[in-house]
């Protein structure tokens, strides 16, 4: 077998078979076959996508290509959850006690953030004394014994996507949804859960920016996980705007906590109770409805900040703050951003409030950039809001006062003012299972 | 300027600007852009193609990565001749004694033959004692006295170009016209001749398979020598069929004298005819029926021999091999290749003529290999011959016959003997200068 000819293959529109495309990944990490060969296959793929055969094989020859983690030491269904990455996006933090306080585990392993999207391992360490980094039986000791444990990723988990991603984002290859769907599955099926529902974020905010690409995407990922013998949900999810009302790392945990004791924002709990109810739904708990009900008493009973307390200490944090979410250490300086003139919030960027509030010092610009966890962004007014002239639009916090010129810049210029309402969007587009796609 | 932000715009359908194609030329050549982002930018360009504005500056920098070479110490009009080879093309060493006989001086730069084409200078190699590595000044000197001088390419001639090739052709980009364009009109701008005649020979036999194929890219070189500054013109050819009836070295350089001498192969003596008439008509020597009675005039007074002889001479060959040809070494070993059964021969594969001769010696199988100036095949029935079973089909010339199994076998499988007449194909197509296309 020959690279060359499965470029060729490829750049003509043919598919390759399971045995070319395990060959092609196998000598790739092995440093057999070039990076230059790799990128123009890259490159042909974007142009002539890879059959449902093709992407399952990908991800398969991916996920293969390191440690496959076995989850049997921990008791019952485990499912996990994947989002592709919004502006504040703390749904994790939410969903996932409301799932282990409903007797369904959950042993998720987590990303940091880069660029505009934050990272729930980030998040997860503006808790005092919070460990994210357990080793496979103190992982298991804790979803064991608490329902729930949440860790960075670990391990040598799909190391052919490392190498794979580090080449197509500096190729122009990155934006090809059966790549994309490829890179995001193989990690997931390395992680060993049963069931996953995929929330697949859209809009101004997410590397998706419209519903039709999004819904593509989840069924690229419903498919290769349901030939995989995993149990598929995907959720198509607004994020053209925020979710919720805090950007940055404590002001996100202290947003979840909020909406664990039943009184955060609606747009989060609403979108937050869906998630949870499919993860419920993918362990089979009920129907929808079912798991939806089961997901409400959860936060309404208390039992999910329960969970959420007693996994942060299982982890070596520092409960405290989650009890009183006034104890977390609070930003030193402050600004407001005000309004230049009335009328309605026609359009926020979502990215450029996630870029404004990476600015502060919420996120990372390079893999090495240490963040502040206090930084961040409170909003005061959200797409179709209305506003008068001098309203203050949202709060700045940061523990570096000469960051703030350019951060107000950057926030004000992603809100659009106009004199119109804008149409409304919905928080969820569609739902897409291995039977097909409903729209909402 | 980041070659990421070009693969992007190459990708998504846009045309890069002339100093953004000189900036990656320069900067590839320099090792500042890998080659994983060349392979990728190249792949984007066998999808999407590129402008005319894009590929004449994309052939101008790769033209100007090395020396430009400088014909003006040699008087008059200079026309070149590039062919993108076949199979028993030996026409160079028949039209430029041609074209020089009628006053217009030929500085050639020829290269060797890879893979199932031979080359012209492996052909005057097998002269004895022929030079085809000259200086500068021994060139010029050659040209002056004899007009015309066929040397190897030399110098750092478009270096840019072997670069690319280098990588193309292990990456699946080899065939995209635009691609192809660049790399053959790098060579000859950069070879500085005043006038082009390209020769784009079509199908079994060529790189190019279809007529239309072969137009585009011809329009694609006369538009980028037009816009160069060079008088342009080129002929599509018939090479499905091998060019007259001799393959092989010193058995084309015998075949090529015959053809001066009056008694050539049809369809050999009318294509070099078309091809000199239209390179005279570059050099403004009349219209093309004019330059065509020149062509023949040349030959049949015997002064296209004679130049032939004086540039041999010149570069230090033994002229008695032209002037008798039974002079030239022999193969000590020959075969007959029989026809199988009865009819008319309906097809030869004429790349696999070729790839048989090379197996026979006369070609290269690596840059390495060193060739059997005798060896080859002597055609004896070609397409449209009505042939009987035990006919001669073709002798086979070797100098190891260990050979012969293998060649003779490849030879019967590129020729097809069937009950009825093949549909007779032209031996010119199309001829394609600025002013447009003329089908014949």
């Amino acid at each position: 077998m020959r690279m060359y000819d499965l470029i060729m293959k490829k750049r003509n529109g043919e598919a390759l078979t399971k045995e070319e495309i395990q060959y092609m990944i196998t000598e790739y990490v092995n440093g057999k076959i070039p990076d230059y060969q790799m990128s123009a296959f890259l490159m042909a793929v974007y142009f002539r996508g890879m059959t449902e055969e093709e992407t399952l094989a990908m991800t398969l020859a991916v996920a293969h290509s390191g440690d496959m983690v076995d989850l049997s030491g921990i008791e019952g269904m485990k499912v996990d959850k994947h989002s592709t990455g919004g502006v504040g996006d703390k749904t994790t933090l939410i969903i996932a006690p409301i799932v282990a306080s409903c007797g369904v585990k959950v042993a998720k392993m987590s990303g940091r953030g880069l660029g505009h999207t934050g990272g729930t391992v980030d998040k997860m360490e503006s808790i005092p004394g919070m460990q994210t980094s357990l080793d496979r039986e103190k992982f298991f000791e804790v979803v064991n014994q608490t329902g729930l444990s949440v860790i960075g990723q670990s391990g040598n988990l799909a190391p052919a996507d490392k190498k794979l991603y580090a080449l197509r984002d500096v190729t122009a290859t990155v934006d090809s949804i059966p790549l994309i769907a490829v890179s995001i599955m193989s990690k997931k099926l390395a992680a060993g859960n049963d069931g996953i529902l995929l929330d697949v974020k859209t809009g101004s905010g997410a590397f998706m920016k419209t519903v039709e690409d999004s819904i593509a995407l989840a069924k690229e990922m419903v498919s290769i996980g349901e030939n995989a013998g995993k149990k598929m949900v995907a959720l198509i999810t607004n994020m053209d705007i925020p979710l919720g009302y805090n950007i940055g790392n404590s002001l996100e945990v202290i947003e979840a906590v909020e909406t664990l004791q039943g009184r955060g924002p609606k747009d989060l709990t609403e979108v937050c109770l869906q998630l949870a109810a499919n993860m419920l739904y993918l362990a089979k708990k009920g129907n929808i409805e079912e798991c939806r009900q089961l997901a409400e008493d959860a936060i309404n009973s208390g039992r999910a900040l329960e969970r959420l307390i007693a996994m942060v200490e299982a982890q070596g944090g520092n409960a405290d703050v989650i009890r009183d979410t006034n104890k977390f250490a609070k930003a030193p300086y402050q600004r407001e951003v005000l309004a230049e003139k009335s009328g309605y919030i026609a359009h926020m960027n979502a990215e450029g409030c996630g870029i404004a509030s990476s600015m502060l010092g919420a996120g990372r610009e390079t893999k090495d950039s240490v963040i502040d966890f206090t930084a961040g962004i409170v909003l005061k007014k959200k797409t179709g809001d209305v506003v008068k002239e001098g309203d203050v639009l949202a709060i700045l916090y940061t523990s570096n006062d000469s960051l703030f010129e350019n951060a107000q810049e950057q926030y004000r210029n992603s809100i659009v003012i106009m004199e119109q309402p804008p149409k409304e969007e919905p928080l969820i587009y569609a739902r897409v299972t291995p039977n097909g796609v409903e729209k909402y």
